[in-house]
């Protein structure tokens, strides 16, 4: 017989955690909604050359590429960024500019899962494509933030920078642009590692010990840029506080694409990571139209997020939709069941009908109970002759016998 | 520069397309949920030896099959029904009995795309997994019915039939086994080709001209099976009406693995081909538990349904949720926008905030016209003065000047 097992860093979500991911998924999609982000759906499969060399060395290796039965070579999604740089050229002449759009599909990656990685997983991004005005940036921190309330998360910081201040720097000759490099890799880990770590990185990498030392005090005292004096003027009017965010000049983030302002939502009582970051990138999702297209985003980190909300305990108790469960007491009664089953549904009360008119009642209360359904129906004889019914909480262990439908349905909906 | 293109077969879903494949996944989704059925989601990728062989030897065919980076050979999700057996048996001694789960998940397939055939397309199933009670296969068809009218069909058929009228005949000797799954085959067809090719096919794969004008004859005439009509006395309790369902002993439905009740449903007015269909399978789901697990689901045809709603404008007219742009007039009024925008979305107005202070108003219109926006808020010097804004409805054309907030939100949420 064949094993009945998963591949290596996929996973099943069975009910409780799928219902858990869809209540998190339908509140961003409404705060996206909101702040006028539109819905894409970009394939699963792209051509090999559409996702190829568009992200790093390392990152092709872990693409997932084949050759497919017509002898195409194509991957599979690895982001949802580079999908969305191939449609901003492919419909170039039929979408909004800007382009709002939020995007939740799952991407892979054969990452190594021995880091607790997985290979395949959702990616959920909002980016504005077609303009560069800083009321484009401090929209998108806004809307993240926003999100982040709407999901209940309440003590969380957004930490800004703005990738200028290291080219700046290129620009002024206080660094080499491969010096640079180095220093923003090592830098970005200041908080997670500290600061003799990233000294250290810097001098293995061939940096002088001088030179590091100076690298961190220059940029740790480097004041916010013009552009992100802006955003920090705006973001106030969008409802977001000066006790929310805060600029944070070692702020680098590790992906190279960005071109501006950068940032990361960081929940307080949430130690594994930030739960999301974005920023500006002017100049990736041009690469297919062959002309500037700037743009800014954030990518949510959905993992993270729903492992918050679980620790923080976020996610409402009754997720379980179903409100009562009709059970069947026996052959000769299951018509009666059936019947209030159907009364309760045009009542618009979720309820499930118990489907085998020969099991005893204590198995269905079980099932009831496995389910996390609160209530159930029990119509028995005495019930059917009386045209009543048993109404029992599970939570409270508490009954009430021999009411009518019309009382029960006031109970479960009020 | 490369060619910004999709492959073969896959598609992209921009905002007007993916809205409307949400608005019928929430749909569907809240019917399935009232009826107890709870959300399952699997991998895209499964062990190879997972999903081959449980199709057919054409199904194989056309499965994306490769060996990924850690030579595992795999294979992406061809359908959700297998995926499901293997959560059967996984997770047997955590999951409740009956088992209903709804999955509405991609799945790719190597068709022909010539035939109008799509390589990438979204499943939506409902099963009931664990009883072969008669009310259960009831259910399933009142669930698939009720989803249809949800979506806003009016006229449908459900046409109802059971697979033991066939195994019976074998069991009878009435036709060997190999003679009736020809027969089978080509009786299936017997609506979209008629009765003249039905018995040509048969006559082409070997069965005589008499055998088969008796087969036609016979079938076509074969009463309910007790099973049907227990099915049939249960359906007008769950709601549907006796006009609403029909018994046709000569519905055969495609695939071998049925084993009792198929059934499909027709909307009327749209001929492309049934827009669900399914039946009871019991011996699919417990291939990998090694036991007999019960089974009776149907599928929903995702794109026939978007389709057949768009043919019949079933589709609500405001698909798209942005209520409001607000403009901005000047760069001199860009925090009264702002403002303005952050006040309408606490009052729970969906509404877009038009990020550059530098573009002409007539540009801003246009964009609201092109997303369907259908109002547009407007804040010059003299609004600004008096503390008004001007609310302009795109679709009458008309507007309503120099009007306060709290007037504009009335209008907007009335």
């Amino acid at each position: 017989m064949i094993k009945a097992q998963t591949l290596k860093g996929f996973r099943d979500f069975l009910p409780g955690e799928a219902r858990k991911r869809q209540y998190v998924i339908n509140k961003l999609k409404a705060v996206f909604e909101s702040y006028g982000f539109e819905p894409l759906e970009t394939p699963a499969l792209e051509y090999e050359e559409v996702l190829l060399g568009k992200y790093g060395e390392e990152e092709d290796k872990l693409m997932y590429r084949f050759t497919d039965n017509g002898d195409r070579k194509v991957a599979l999604r690895y982001d949802q960024t580079v999908p969305l740089a191939r449609v901003a050229a492919q419909y170039q002449n039929q979408l909004p500019n800007p382009f709002k759009r939020y995007q939740i599909q799952p991407v892979w990656r054969a990452e190594n899962t021995q880091k607790g990685r997985f290979r395949e997983f959702l990616q959920c991004d909002i980016d504005t494509v077609g303009t560069a005005s800083p009321l484009s940036d401090a929209e998108i921190i806004a809307t993240a933030a926003k999100s982040l309330q709407e999901l209940g998360f309440k003590n969380f910081k957004i930490i800004i920078n703005d990738r200028n201040i290291f080219s700046n720097l290129i620009k002024q000759g206080v660094f080499s642009e491969e010096n640079m490099m180095t220093i923003i890799r090592a830098i970005d880990k200041l908080k997670k590692i500290g600061r003799e770590k990233v000294l250290n990185e810097m001098i293995e990498k061939g940096i002088s010990s001088e030179k590091a030392t100076y690298a961190i005090q220059t940029i740790e005292t480097m004041p916010p840029t013009e552009n992100l004096q802006k955003i920090f003027k705006i973001l106030p009017k969008l409802g977001i506080n000066e006790s929310q965010f805060e600029f944070s000049p070692t702020l680098a983030r590790g992906l190279d694409y960005y071109t501006g302002m950068i940032f990361e939502l960081e929940v307080e009582a949430y130690t594994a990571g930030s739960v999301a970051g974005g920023g500006r990138f002017d100049n990736l999702i041009g690469l297919f139209a062959g002309k500037s297209l700037p743009a800014v985003g954030v990518a949510f980190g959905f993992d993270r997020i729903v492992e918050a909300m679980t620790q923080l305990n976020l996610f409402p108790a009754d997720l379980a939709t179903t409100k009562v469960l009709v059970t069947i007491f026996s052959p000769e009664l299951e018509q009666k069941s059936i019947e209030i089953s159907s009364l309760l549904r045009s009542n618009n009360i979720n309820c499930e009908l118990w489907l085998d008119p020969e099991s005893k009642l204590d198995k269905q209360l079980k099932y009831a109970d496995q389910k996390g359904i609160p209530y159930v129906i029990i119509i028995g004889p005495e019930e059917a002759e009386g045209d009543k019914i048993t109404l029992k909480n599970l939570e409270t262990q508490t009954q009430d016998k021999l009411i009518t439908l019309d009382e029960a349905i006031q109970k479960l909906t009020s």
